[in-house]
């Protein structure tokens, strides 16, 4: 019996579980269309449900969260303040089109820097939910969130352009001329670790990514790595300063392991969570708002 | 009577002055073709300055500096090592093509941040020639560079990526979707600058740019300037903290101006060098070596 749909619906991606009165997971879709994706097909975003996890529906609620309620999406919902737990979000919900929409947070919204997110918090909710503790998390990703709780809730975050600035950088600036593809080299992620510690301006650190391959120090196929653990090295040295126990990263694959790696050098505890928690964050929210 | 021939040749650009006895410019040409666009010309470097200085040409020595010596000019030479002035610059003059060639600079060749510069060199030798004493300089550009003098020579220096990286950030990234041209606003360049002098990761803070405009305070003609600010104000509050007395920024027009402004936010006073610090580098190494 199918008492639950969830989906983490984001910019470039799209998942969504059929989950069972406990909250199990009796059958998932990985790989359905992204909202740029979506929103180019003929029937928009509810031809993407129908295409992705038509025979699901009419079985039970549905709820979403992610980039889905933003400008760009099926319905812009307004953001959520700080501090906030899966009650606020339950409460918050939007329904559209037959879907309960999970909305976003802002942190600081009159203060000199406002910031947003949609989706992370729902899966910072399901870590919560899950038995995690308080603390501090980062989700790493083309734009990398850094979220405290606090007594249960989500009381700050900071986002972080890693991802997507190391893109331009290595394919619109200098940096990039040089690097040619390769296997992956740790030694070089970690010396650029290194080198993301140090003090001074990040814009003048990075130049060593040119420096170094022009006197023969770093190979071309060693570039790319280098640059990668230099601007995470950069972040997590900034963002661990205000740990005050260990770190937990809500991430998957090679990206979470590299935060993990770049916390171990700068001596900083931190775990990478158990996978699933969008769909654990979902599933709380929709019990608290009554839907499962 | 001419007795020397300069030219600073540039990536991009391509200046050269008919200097007389005492290193008064008697003519000059402002306009000739960078390095990228000189390469392509039928006859290449040769062509470049034939077609932009031909009648100049025999009637006194020629000496050129700037990226002309790098991989991709004319005839690469080796960087010298720091400490390095005018005297050492004299000495190590490559002779090619009927032209004296002056090579750039490598900083901390062996150490985990090499550094590299070639033209930049020529100007702070041009600067301390002219009387100005020695300090910090910085000379803003795509690659911006922080250099310090001591006792007449020039002891260390550090590149930072700042004007290339405000454009790949501008073009290339989810920053620059909202922006739109406009006049120009010095509010808006204030406004990033004093957000650009806070702790944290620099990735983070640019993502202000995004977050304001969202919320309708920052206005879309205002956020080129706003990031511009910010990217300036990190830059200048990391490279201040070496200042021990004015900072020299040696640059022309609405950039030098900019950093200027950096530095009057930060308290930290900071002169513009008169104009001509190239030509007057120039005409102190040619004279170093006996060519003038």
């Amino acid at each position: 019996m199918t008492a639950l749909i969830g989906i983490d619906w984001g910019t470039t991606s799209f998942r969504a579980w059929r989950m069972g009165p406990a909250g199990e997971v009796l059958d998932s879709v990985g790989d359905g269309p992204g909202i740029l994706a979506a929103a180019q097909l003929p029937g928009g975003f509810r031809q993407a449900v129908e295409d992705s996890i038509g025979p699901w529906l009419g079985t039970a609620p549905v709820i979403a969260s992610g980039m889905i309620t933003s400008r760009n999406g099926w319905v812009e919902t307004p953001y959520l303040p700080l501090p906030l737990d899966a009650a606020a979000l339950a409460r918050s919900l939007t329904l559209h089109e037959g879907i309960h929409f999970v909305t976003g947070a802002v942190s600081d919204p009159l203060g000199p820097a406002p910031d947003v997110m949609r989706g992370e918090e729902t899966e910072i909710i399901g870590h919560l939910a899950d038995g995690g503790g308080d603390g501090l998390f980062v989700l790493p990703g083309t734009h990398s969130k850094w979220a405290h709780a606090k007594g249960g809730r989500l009381v700050a975050f900071r986002t972080v352009m890693t991802g997507e600035v190391f893109g331009a950088l290595r394919d619109y600036t200098i940096l990039g001329r040089l690097i040619q593809p390769g296997a992956g080299s740790a030694d070089a992620f970690r010396r650029g670790v290194e080198a993301g510690r140090q003090d001074g301006a990040l814009l003048g650190r990075i130049f060593s990514a040119r420096t170094l391959a022009l006197m023969d120090r770093l190979a071309p196929d060693q570039i790319a790595d280098y640059l990668s653990g230099l601007l995470i090295g950069d972040e997590v040295a900034h963002g661990a300063r205000d740990a005050r126990g260990p770190v937990t990263i809500i991430g998957r694959g090679d990206l979470a392991a590299r935060y993990r790696t770049a916390f171990d050098i700068g001596g900083i505890r931190a775990d990478i969570a158990p996978p699933g928690m969008a769909r654990r964050g979902l599933w709380e929210i929709a019990r608290r708002g009554g839907l499962a």
